[in-house]
């Protein structure tokens, strides 16, 4: 059912769980009269209505029987004064669930007054009454989700604006363009089109460089924001687990643990510095007689077809056999950073770095695979593991540039389509077709980029987008 | 380690899980100095101490290099009009996990300015600088983990003072006495003790009955507040998983499935109108060869041991055996009602009331038994149910009176000392004692009184209290 965007709406927007404070938040044009049915003031005088904007008051939240519910601290913040541009009122509670949802009833018991919010629609208002553009509503949602300090950079700068101003900037680059274009062809006698081509020709290649660079940054900005897809394989007893356990030790507060598919495969986000890797730690890979043990093994492989970064990780106190040969010849494809684990048993070192060298060229995989010394133990080859990660995937950056990254698949998507356009737009020139064909593709790459930020974007779309949000946002 | 109170101090009040809004809470002298180093306005100054109290205002929270971390709301309120009585700054922001804790990060990146909050701090100092007493505080913690109406109702009489008031007139009565003794043995020409023995009895008789309704009120406030602990038992196939469907059904947005400790065993929390049942789902009961399954009818067996009603579900089409008789021999000392189910198979019912009621006399259990037709396939039955439970626990009562519940064992300890004091204060009457003697006991119940409502009470209890709460409450 697509509800009306007048309807007045209120959802919980804190977490739903128990806490020490929750939000029920009210939006639209009867948000200050839906709550000043239930709440009194600390005299219990029913008052709201003379809440100034911008105001936080204690006072009672009643049913309406007249019974408390909950004492409640409530802010007024009148539009267009406010996140939606509505009159919004935000009731915070003590944060258990029982309460929110029990005021958050009595406020949706009348719904022609007001009604449950779909998710996402309190945003969605704040775009559809202007107040942001569409990638600044998209980063809302990125910032709430945000799983590592790059992903929250990037999205408070498009929050900030600094992804429409780049659109904007080149739209309004080609619809100066279209309009020259245009006037020329309805008035050729004040605006002549001799040498247009030079014209267009270099104003079209600087879009499609910036486009470009937008759509190169997307893959990137994507590893960097929510995390390069890393499986750590070896035969058992390299030292696998170790390295889990020194890499989620340096900053255990934002390890999570993902309970896997299957009880084998754990899967860990871990922070290495600036990156963050998506770890997935693998049963022992060896040909196994146990058929449970062998189901493991099997998946370990699987996850290694599939991801982005393999680390693998040798014994060097133990010789290398037909199954490491087997077991690298299966990655040999992918991005490899082998370690040679156990080097603190000094006395007992068998395997060197020649001796790895060897290995790979008898498996095929390029000599430019990074070999590091590690020790799980002494928590050495951390660092050159983190440099060695960065030179194979972000050019040796560790820290991002002051850049903004495309992380939102739909933008680069949008990106390419405006990409091809002003492409097809040299093509014409090229070809010595008349100006009124470059204004085609010209509007198609305006249109693209308009999508983004949400001009001449359809309900459909918007409602799409915005059905993503969370409750309450 | 025990932190100063005059510490400033910050904590996420809101949960700890991506939500639409989040909120850092800063309470303490130098609260707004705090906030006012990270917060600039709409127009990117640094005004927040020129904020009045109990205003909210948009700005940008950034970091020490002036970097954008979010968009935030701000709140101010001024001592002593906040919860804490304290300054207190809420900062508002899009309530991504990382976010908050970035946020909340840089406010206590100088410990001499502000610390990390311990959990229940806020609270406690709401307490200590006299807001709120220990009862009210208290409240505040049950009012968060409610997962009842009851619960709810009950914590907000306490929250708003009910049970305070009750003790206090309590304490009001014996302080009197305690003081009109004293005066008496003091200023014997003044005050006479002549027939105090004839009036100090019905007064200790009236706070002991208030005592004694409150302790009574603990049990079936807790029932009532954290559900009557419920166990479904009866053979395989008998409809035990119907009812549970059943009644989670009713109103499936308040039941919550807890995985329980075992595969075999789910718990639910299920509302039958106004009571609330902690029911316990187990694996139907029979001999089996099978051990897995053996191991989750011993499972059923325990949890039936520990249960404090038993709903035991008989098949009405198929025959009663030994292994009814067996199980229901193992929880005849239990509150039981029997279910006679699938009524709506009429063909085929060749198990009635009459036949119940041999079964329950060849087991030896009262005939007082509720036995109550039930149909899952229909519903019917659930309303007898639910009546039948409230006669056996909660005296018939379905609604509560609005009276209010002991929930805190704490309380319910401190009232037992209270009456055992003033026992102890009639029996030295009975006994001739002399006065002096009833100052000691009315003061030990005047004392015991007073903890539960924070007076008297030491920096350890306080500290072992707050500890309980939850972080940024």
């Amino acid at each position: 059912m697509i509800h009306s965007n007048d309807d007045t709406i209120a959802a919980i927007a804190t977490a739903a769980s128990d806490a020490g404070i929750g939000i029920i938040r009210v939006s639209g044009t009867r948000a200050i009269e839906a709550v000043s049915h239930f709440y009194q003031n600390a005299k219990h005088e029913f008052d709201l209505q003379s809440h100034q904007s911008g105001t936080i008051r204690f006072g009672y939240f009643c049913d309406t029987k007249g019974d408390l519910i909950d004492e409640v601290m409530v802010s007024v913040m009148r539009a267009p004064h406010s996140y939606t541009k509505e009159d919004v009122v935000e009731v915070n509670t003590h944060g258990g669930t029982m309460v929110m949802q029990k005021i958050l009833h009595e406020l949706i018991s009348d719904e022609n007054i007001c009604r449950l919010a779909e998710p996402g629609e309190f945003t969605k208002r704040a775009f559809l009454n202007g107040r942001i553009d569409l990638t600044r509503a998209e980063a809302v949602m990125d910032i709430i989700e945000a799983k590592s300090e790059f992903a929250l950079n990037n999205s408070e700068k498009q929050l900030r604006g600094d992804m429409r101003n780049i659109i904007e900037d080149m739209r309004s680059k080609i619809i100066y363009e279209m309009a020259y274009i245009e006037s020329a062809l309805d008035d050729p006698e004040n605006y002549d089109l001799t040498g247009y081509k030079d014209r267009i020709m270099p104003i079209c290649d600087k879009i499609i460089r910036n486009c470009d660079k937008l759509i190169k940054s997307a893959d990137e900005g994507r590893v960097r924001a929510t995390g390069l897809s890393t499986v750590i394989i070896g035969k058992p007893n390299s030292g696998k687990s170790s390295l889990l356990n020194v890499l989620t030790g340096e900053e255990t507060a934002i390890v999570t643990d993902i309970a896997g598919t299957t009880r084998d495969v754990i899967e860990h986000d871990v922070k290495l510095g600036n990156i963050l890797l998506h770890v997935i730690d693998t049963a022992g890979i060896r040909d196994s007689a146990d058929k449970i043990e062998a189901i493991g093994v099997e998946k370990a492989r699987k996850y290694a077809r599939e991801a982005e970064l393999i680390l693998y990780m040798i014994d060097s106190t133990s010789q290398i056999n037909d199954e490491d040969i087997e077991i690298l010849t299966s990655v040999k494809d992918k991005k490899i950073i082998v370690l040679l684990n156990k080097t603190d048993k000094e006395d007992e070192i068998i395997i060197t770095k020649d001796n790895i060298s060897k290995l790979l060229e008898t498996v095929g995989v390029s000599s430019d695979v990074p070999v590091i010394t590690t020790s799980m133990i002494l928590g050495n080859g951390i660092d050159e593991l983190k440099n060695a990660i960065s030179d194979l995937f972000f050019n040796g950056k560790l820290v991002p540039e002051d850049e903004i990254y495309v992380t939102n698949l739909r933008h680069k998507n949008l990106l390419e389509k405006a990409y091809r356009s002003l492409c097809l737009v040299k093509n014409s020139v090229e070809q010595g077709l008349s100006e009124d064909f470059y204004t085609i593709d010209l509007h198609d790459a305006y249109e693209s980029l308009g999508l983004i930020i949400g001009e001449e974007v359809g309900d459909d779309l918007v409602e799409e987008i915005f059905s993503k949000f969370c409750m309450g946002k």
